[in-house]
């Protein structure tokens, strides 16, 4: 085989065999498929797409690229969630306790923020002393102890994805629906889940930016869970405005809390998400028959306390000092040299809110990283006072800056006006959930 | 500029501007863009395609990217031809001398020969002591004492090209049209012609499968001539078989030199594809006013001798034995151990002699080269007895070999049985000129 003709096979818009995608990753993995090669394959995949069948090819190749973590002999539907890239999305730290306090396994991996998005990992560590490089062996023994843990994943995981993604970032071959979709699904086939809820992000702050391009991504992310026998289902929500009103480490972990402690409306977008991602995998877990059953579960585990308290205990089982995780203890963590308002300048209705150009503003608050080697301020960050459609008078705060490095003040000052948009007349404001794609909707 | 942005703009069907090509190019060839980058973008060009302003700004700055020889010191049009990759075209050996007895100036820049087809370098050294590595005032001052030479291109014209070519061969991307094009234009323009005539092939033995694929290589081309002031004609030419009879380094000079004589009708292939590419020459050069009148004037160099002495004095003044230029003598180049025939195994009309095969066939008996670094034998080859729709009986010869080195004799014979079809019913045979292709064609 001479991946040459291979190249051309798909640049004729051909589809391509699972013998012949196994060449090209395992090519591409040990190197004798040169990086100049694969960029062109990768660019005639964006052009000529691929079909679900190839797609899900891709995806056993990439997992069977590195290491495969074997959960099997964990009880139960091994249960995992992944947004893609969200601002102020802290559903797993709500949602992975609370389904474990139903029943459900949670052995999730996960991963570090880098640019405008956060990292569930990042926002762990904000909770001194918790470590999230444990070897398997404890990750399991935590998940058998309090069906839930959270760790980082393998640097052996998927080794052909991270060669890809590299070479996609810089080619303008990223935004490929077959090669998104491998990539995450792929990861979370290595690190050993058989069920999967996805939140696939849609609007201004999303890499998809309409519902459509949305769709056809989850689409694509069922249909490799439909080819390789694991349960998937997908949740499209909007990320015109960010999910959450904490952007930020510890501030996130803090909203989490909140959540828990039945401190949040049950109108509010972050908590309409963690109850359709919560129902979700408890269906899939064969815990609750139908999504009104799993509601009322998830609900009744934030009224008595018994979700907060599992995340306790597995922040204290993964070494964290859990007595932080209370509303009241966790303004230790969120304690700043200065706290500041961003006030309207108008009155007005809150027009846009663009959850990038906030994820950004965090970021340079120190919240997050510009690039891979920076170091994370855990404890600062901002928190959104209002939310689009809301009404404001001039003055008013739009949100408050948690801040203890004010190098980059000013243009973060910069950035959130330029993100949160004034106007007199009330525009339509977009539904929170756009769209749940099942098995039964391919 | 970043050239993630450009490979994206161009993925998404966008044109380039001319900077953003020069930026392209020029980075390419410096290195600073990597070849993973340049195949990406190089796939979306063939998914995508260019238009002929973009082509044309290609052709420029991959012309600038190196050398450019000047050769506004000779006199009148400098004019050039060039033949996309034919086998059994001996036609510049012809047409050089022959436009250059007219009154044109013809300082041509050629190739050599790699794969099955010839090249115009390695046939001139198949006439002992000629030379055609010649430093550039040489190259002139011989063009001007006799109106033409034929060297070899300068190491250092048109680097980006180089470059470009050995990517495209390993990225399937080798047969985009504005890549191929840009290719050969600007080849041509950095070696100072300002007239050229293209002898576009098409069929089974060239690059160009279908006319309608020719014709829009040939419009493209002419195209650049138009946007960067350079007369251009192409004529589009059939390649379903060999153009001459003779296929090898000096069975084909002798051809050639056979033609000049006058020994060869007029009928003849060759003789008819010589015909139009030398009248387009000498109307470019506006040495005649017409088609007719400049085949009239070839005609007369051909029946006069003229054409062959200045083949002769070419040849002498460029270091070579001119004396076994004339058709007795040249028996002597093509002295070999061994001729021999392939005979007709059946009765029929011959219906197809596949040009590529054909062209393989002699390159294993030692004419060619399959990669670089392999050494012609000048001598051997083969000559076709028969054309397409001639009647054969069982035992006629198809073609005799010109033999040294027997060892992959066999091969050779299997591969010209295999070239050399004969059928019971005579079938239609392609014409030989499909198109002539014009600035006012387009």
């Amino acid at each position: 085989m001479r991946f040459v003709d291979l190249i051309e096979k798909k640049a004729d818009g051909f589809s391509l065999s699972k013998e012949e995608i196994e060449f090209m990753v395992n090519g591409f993995t040990d190197g004798s498929i040169p990086d100049y090669q694969m960029s062109a394959m990768m660019m005639a995949i964006l052009q000529k797409d691929m079909n679900d069948q190839e797609t899900a090819d891709l995806t056993m190749a990439m997992m069977h690229s590195g290491e495969v973590v074997d959960l099997s002999d964990l009880p139960g539907v091994k249960l995992d969630k992944h947004s893609t890239g969200g601002v102020g999305d802290t559903t797993t730290l709500v949602v992975a306790p609370l389904v474990a306090s139903c029943g459900g396994t949670v052995a999730k991996m996960s991963g570090r923020g880098l640019g405008h998005t956060g990292g569930t990992l990042d926002k762990l560590e904000s909770i001194p002393g918790t470590d999230v490089e444990i070897p398997l062996d404890q990750f399991k023994n935590i998940v058998r102890q309090c069906g839930v843990a959270v760790i980082g994943q393998s640097a052996d995981l998927d080794p052909a994805d991270k060669k890809m993604y590299a070479l996609r970032d810089v080619t303008a071959t990223v935004r490929s629906i077959p090669l998104i979709a491998s990539s995450i699904m792929s990861k979370k086939l290595a690190s050993g889940a058989d069920g999967i809820v996805l939140d696939v992000k849609t609007g201004t702050g999303a890499f998809m930016r309409t519902v459509e391009e949305a769709k056809r991504l989850a689409k694509t992310m069922v249909s490799i869970g439909v080819l390789t026998g694991k349960k998937v289902t997908a949740l499209i929500t909007d990320m015109n405005q960010p999910l959450g009103n904490a952007v930020g480490n510890a501030l996130e972990v803090k909203e989490a809390v909140e959540l828990l402690s039945g401190k949040i409306a049950e109108t509010d977008p972050l908590f309409q998400v963690c109850m359709l991602l919560g129902s979700h995998m408890l269906m899939m877990a064969g815990i609750a028959e139908d999504a009104k059953t799993a509601e009322t579960m998830l609900k009744e585990r934030i009224a008595d306390g018994s979700g907060l308290k599992r995340l306790q205990q597995m922040i204290s089982l993964q070494g964290g000092d859990a007595s932080y995780l209370t509303v009241e203890n966790m303004e230790q963590l969120t304690d700043v040299r200065k706290r500041m308002d961003v006030a309207a300048l108008c009155d007005g209705y809150v027009s846009s809110m663009m959850a990038e150009k906030i994820g950004t503003a965090a970021q340079m608050l120190g919240a997050g990283r510009a690039v891979k080697t920076d170091v994370i301020d855990p404890s600062v960050g901002l928190v959104m006072k209002v939310r689009c459609g809301d009404y404001v008078h001039k003055g008013d705060p739009l949100c408050t800056l948690y801040v203890n490095d004010e190098t980059h003040l000013k243009q973060v000052q910069k950035l959130l006006y330029e993100a949160i948009r004034i106007s007199e007349v009330r525009q339509q404001v977009n539904p929170m959930i756009h769209a749940i794609i099942t098995a039964e909707d391919l």
